[in-house]
């Protein structure tokens, strides 16, 4: 159970870290905004708490690897505040974007306040990340601190070039499975190898193995989107409860259903003809099933995960913290929500 | 004419340094979101050109600090791109936020493309911004580079306290003058304050040279923004022709306004009376300077004018880029339009 104990140590960590760093917005006049971000954060408001905070995988994946290196992990800190405030910048903005009401079970910001102050909420959040990355400079050499810096902008950069894929892709109706892995290596798997560079750079590890913790993260990205858009079509609140959870129903590009329309059978021709409704959601994931979709996608999820064991394998992680990463790329494989 | 000479020398390299940094984005399957950031910056499009690129005052600003303090301008030149791309970062947010259809006689990103892209392409300007920053390694020492990218980051958490303040300031109406300066300190003169600070740092100033750059930018910036307001109801394209233009129309809480409010005179009743009409504007412009608004503001400018002149006589600027400096500030003031 490394990884558990891991996370009770760790997670307080990043929790307080996070809190430190948001609090440098809260100034004279300022409290209004600054409660924004906190209520994004899951700290303040309805709800708050960690079902409202959320995983915190990134953070953790950056202390993990740190500490994997043989290094103190309180010297990454500001580096994991960093790819949270990341994350959660983007979160914000794919709100508006996608004009989703919920996030994590409550109101999203644009739909609690507006849809300006949440632009502005996303901005700040990013902000915030850029300067935690700075503060890095306690604890290591300016030259690694800019390394680390210049790591997350690459990462960021690739974030907003997956997210024009993602949008530009829900009008097109030519898209092949081809087009898929461009998308989520820069929407997914960029931070995630984003986070396992940074941690291994902070680590001291040298150039190779920090290569192949970066490949570690970008599978790990590539397994889990996969897996989520398993889950999206036959996971248990897919099929059973609300099905209009479904992705089949919300029309997503996702790989079952690329790979369905690539079939060329009956899924792809129903899809022809216009939306899905809720009620058909089981019937058409189980055609799906039935054309070998289903199996494909898991085994491609699996696939995926392999790599980044192996690439894991390579980078040998040692201690601990180096189990706590083989336990996290299997349960993040396995979940099933 | 320095400043003739000096622009010359300057627009072009700015410029081409933009479309260095910009052209990063440029990848397979990414020319679309390439494009929304190249016209947005007034390279591509109709409309494309000087008018749709704007002044590039940032930039310069960054550029003749340098050479100012007597070092070479071309290895402050990624500064200045990451200025002017967090400016334009703000644009086209704002754009969205104000719902305003034109930007620079143009059609905005939002109202072009769509308000998620636009969401996006401000995003991308945003990194590509912090990524500029990061290129100064390639001249300066990592600690300098580092220095320059906090202040920048800090900048730009002042942009989205100012934004947050102006947004929220739409909806009050108990605002007084008072609440006009912690607003467009934030939302206008941050920027320029840190543009000459890091243009100061680059170009070698101490400490106490640095302070007194970044406090002329400070007053340069509030005295820009006070004679912006000025122009907003006094200039000639608010008072002939579109008198749509005035900012008595938009109901912006301008610093006349806010001083017109305080008086509790004629104007004040008016205003309390709801929205201006166009008709209404010449009028109204005409009784707030009976009223000594106009006179107070126009004083103001010049106060903070004054304020600039003093700090940058302080920072005792160098050669033909310091007299540019002097009449860069002379020029924004004199300004009519």
């Amino acid at each position: 159970m490394s990884l558990k104990d891991q996370m009770e140590t760790l997670l307080p960590a990043i929790e307080a870290e996070l809190q430190r760093v948001v609090a440098q917005l809260d100034r004279p006049r300022m409290r209004p905004y600054y409660e924004m971000l906190a209520y994004h954060m899951g700290w303040t408001g309805e709800g708050a708490g960690p079902e409202a905070q959320g995983k915190r995988i990134r953070p953790l994946l950056v202390l993990l690897t740190t500490s994997a290196c043989g290094s103190d992990w309180r010297t990454a800190l500001p580096a994991a505040a960093a790819v949270e405030l990341i994350h959660n910048f983007s979160l914000v903005h794919d709100d508006i974007q996608d004009t989703s009401d919920l996030r994590r079970g409550r109101p999203t910001v644009w739909k609690k306040w507006n849809m300006p102050q949440a632009i502005n909420t996303g901005d700040g959040l990013f902000v915030l990340a850029n300067l935690a990355a700075t503060e890095l400079l306690a604890h290591h050499p300016a030259e690694t601190v800019l390394r680390a810096a210049r790591i997350l902008h690459e990462t960021c950069l690739d974030l907003t070039r997956g997210q024009f894929l993602d949008m530009s892709y829900e009008t097109r109706t030519d898209l092949t499975v081809e087009d898929y892995w461009p998308m989520i290596a820069a929407k997914t798997a960029a931070l995630l190898s984003g986070c396992c560079q940074v941690g291994a750079l902070l680590g001291g590890a040298d150039e190779s193995a920090q290569e192949s913790y970066r490949s570690f993260g970008n599978y790990l990205g590539l397994a889990f989107q996969v897996q989520d858009d398993f889950l999206g079509i036959w996971g248990d609140s897919a099929l059973t409860g609300k099905s209009t959870d479904s992705d089949l129903v919300s029309g997503k590009k996702s790989f079952p259903v690329l790979v369905g329309l690539g079939r060329g059978g009956p899924f792809a021709r129903r899809w022809a003809e216009g939306p899905i409704r809720p009620e058909e959601t089981a019937a058409l994931a189980e055609g799906l099933a039935e054309e070998g979709v289903k199996m494909h996608t898991q085994e491609t999820a699996d696939q995926m995960n392999d790599l980044a064991i192996a690439s894991l394998r390579t980078a040998d992680p040692q201690g601990e913290a180096g189990e706590a990463l083989f336990e996290l790329a299997q349960k993040l494989i396995d979940r099933k929500t």
